[in-house]
């Protein structure tokens, strides 16, 4: 029997798919409160900006629902586990082992990965392993993943049912899924996925929207990272989660701007 | 002190503001399953109607969740009370009593609504009244939204806060809403807030994509008004929502064809 | 005719119907991510308090969710709107104006609730009226009231539908419902619903299990009523909302002391 | 290196943890409607199922919210992963791959496990295969499970966090959750997730409350496996489910028979 090819991959996939709505979306529903609603097109960037935060800052959080995005991710199984505990704001349609047969593509992590954790249960951190560590943690995930496929792949040929023969996939296999969200199911979501020590500085809002120093100042020396309260991600949802921020801030650049000078608190 | 002129509807507005998607896009998030969503461009009309009422039939629902629909909606409060029931797959934002004067608009039902009530609980059936009764009935509602209207701007003439001042409001006063759901969310509503017996003819789908005629003959048969689990919404509420069906259907076709095909169900 | 007799009152009615679980609930949903969950049963208070204070802090919210507590409301219609616009992790059944004539009871303000609105949009504050507005105000709705029951009452007697009769019915008159929630739900709900000035005090930590001064005084000090972002909510929607915490204070003491303790956050 | 002993499960744990209300309570919930809620405890139990039954048979879904039950349930990873699909009107929990280690017990499929599926997508059956298949096959998961676990124990061994060393983890290790859920969600969970036809018979209604032999026959020509909507689960969740069926029929005995009478449709 001619077995397929494994391959390996250290990286997340994701592509957006369709989105509807702007920043604007966002402030047409909030301003329907006070019957302003067709307003908006008139409104200056600066009052796109000050009117989001407004909301943004006392979590007024419903206006941002009023727009979506639907992304197609291309993550592991073990990533895929900690997305879909998302129950809020969200759909889900994934790529079944029960109806198709996983391609023969797992997770091994990179070099620049953590291997080593430190520290107590709810504050560990993560440090990088010796190379010799790493190297033989890659070969023996990678030995370990063509005999999980060729084990797959005999069952199948045995005419074992796909929901049968899946059984013992490891959770690197990858899968794919299309997702969709609105702003604020992200906003959730990112808060919780991303640690966001890197992002904060270059995702702030531009300078003419920028909130005061003392307001930033108050939020980093509170929150080093950015996020009024951090989390810990596993950094392979982390990478999937950093992809799709930057969609969010490319098609919603004022919203994301104050997600960021807020602490990183979903409304 | 000049009161404000009081105006009178009997009709409800549906406006369409922005969607996302249309069949194709719950097809792909369909075809993920077995790895086939970049196949769907290429897929003939029939093809696409084939697939989506096979979900339709068999309630697989999570595809019609990626799409969206951005409505603003202007009706009057006791149809608002009846519509924010729905919870799941739905956002709202509403015009507020606390922060802006309602304006002096109220719902009076028009010449052709049913007035009078007969069966029992759970199995009401609507009649019309005579048109004496209806006359002092339009008459007495117009009166009275005189009066409360004018009461609402006594007490907001001497300083009393909106949100005391309005406590009083009738109703039937109207009131305007941003409404977000995806083609999954309203076919619940639909199914819900829309009795069909009007509507599952001419809805139904093109020729070339019809269910046989044994299938059409089965869903009638069973279900007189075309819907397999009838409901008896509350008349204006069925007026808002027609509108929506309309651009509803005018938006996903073949998934409204196969929505009346299969008798209403929500998938 | 002889019209019922119409009642007014000023108060809101909660009454608690059932209850599932209490803090160590939450703790064994908790403890299962640790392969402990069978061990709660002997912890001490203070390490109850201690695991559910931290999840509280880093607002780990699910393990909140597996408890319920189910309530029965009498309010004002215009209460009614606001509650109804939470729609996670809630679930709701009220009496019907279709079903059911609704009985002659209005919503009064009664003298000590806060006539005035002061400020701009999204930062009011109310402030009390003078007594001879607030007796103007409360004969003229008392007198609406009136008038407004007599005319659906005119309506019924000639026959028509009650769903049509009920159309101009103030907002101010009294309907009722059943509402289930989870300690995580009702959190969010009373972040959002009550000032909480006056409750923080009594309703912090007992002693053994309190916060450290530094983390009272820095909540303090940032939120002057407790509140790490405080709502405005409309006074009567607080009324019982206090009524709520009271109850979820009693049988959750330790969650809520910590959700007092740490600003109000939901998790 | 001394590895852990891995052992071998066929089978699923599902233990109630706890439950709150009964058939009267989802009857409490419903006669708000009418202001009877008060007479409840007063109903026959002909009278209970009855009305039970016209809610489920009209879909009248939202008075089976208000109960609630919460499991504890072991299941490989495979079968969590179709489980957590379900967002909504449920609440998880679950082990934690990141902060413990995952004990060493795999799911074997037992020798009545239909291995072989004929069909095509969408319409799958599946057959026993022969028993020498179901031999090698059942040697073949037990000695991959093995490898797979020591492959663990090694990394682990070496210092590398428990998060990367259970990257490549087999998706038939257990795990274990808590799981809250009412009534409503978990008709909607059995709907999908059990084909019901070894199911109907015993629990359909006791001969005082069945449906006239006219419906009973009409579900049954319809819907052989006395299911309106028939899902094909996955046989592992539906072990799972079967399970907490067998409970929530022990706890709502007049809304299980009502739910299998009506074609087991979620209301």
């Amino acid at each position: 029997m001619e077995y397929s090819e494994v391959t390996f991959r250290s990286d997340m996939t994701i592509e957006l798919i369709d989105s509807m709505g702007d920043d604007r979306s966002i402030l047409r529903a909030m301003m329907v409160s006070t019957r302003k609603d067709r307003d908006v097109d008139a409104y200056g960037e600066d009052d796109v900006f000050g009117k989001l935060n407004f909301l943004m800052k006392n979590r007024h959080g419903t206006p941002f629902e009023h727009a979506t995005m639907t992304f197609r991710a291309e993550v592991p199984i073990f990533v895929m586990r900690e997305w879909h505990r998302h129950r809020i704001g969200v759909s889900y349609n994934e790529m079944s082992g029960r109806y198709t047969q996983l391609p023969p593509t797992y997770y091994i992590p990179g070099p620049d990965r953590n291997l080593v954790q430190v520290g107590k249960p709810g504050h560990y951190t993560f440090v990088p392993g010796d190379p010799e560590t790493y190297e033989w943690l890659r070969d023996d995930m990678e030995m370990e993943a063509v005999h999980n496929y060729r084990r797959y792949e005999d069952r199948l040929a045995k005419g074992i049912a796909k929901e049968v023969a899946r059984m013992s996939l490891g959770i690197n296999i990858y899968t794919a899924q299309y997702f969709t969200c609105n702003p604020r199911s992200l906003m959730a979501y990112l808060s919780l996925r991303t640690k966001a020590e890197p992002f904060w500085q270059e995702w702030s809002a531009p300078d003419e929207f920028r909130s005061s120093p003392q307001q930033i100042e108050r939020v980093f020396s509170q929150n080093p990272g950015g996020s009024m309260f951090p989390s810990f991600p596993m950094r392979e949802i982390e990478m999937a989660s950093e992809m799709m921020e930057d969609q969010f801030a490319a098609f919603f650049p004022h919203t994301h701007a104050s997600f960021c000078e807020n602490g990183r608190v979903c409304p």
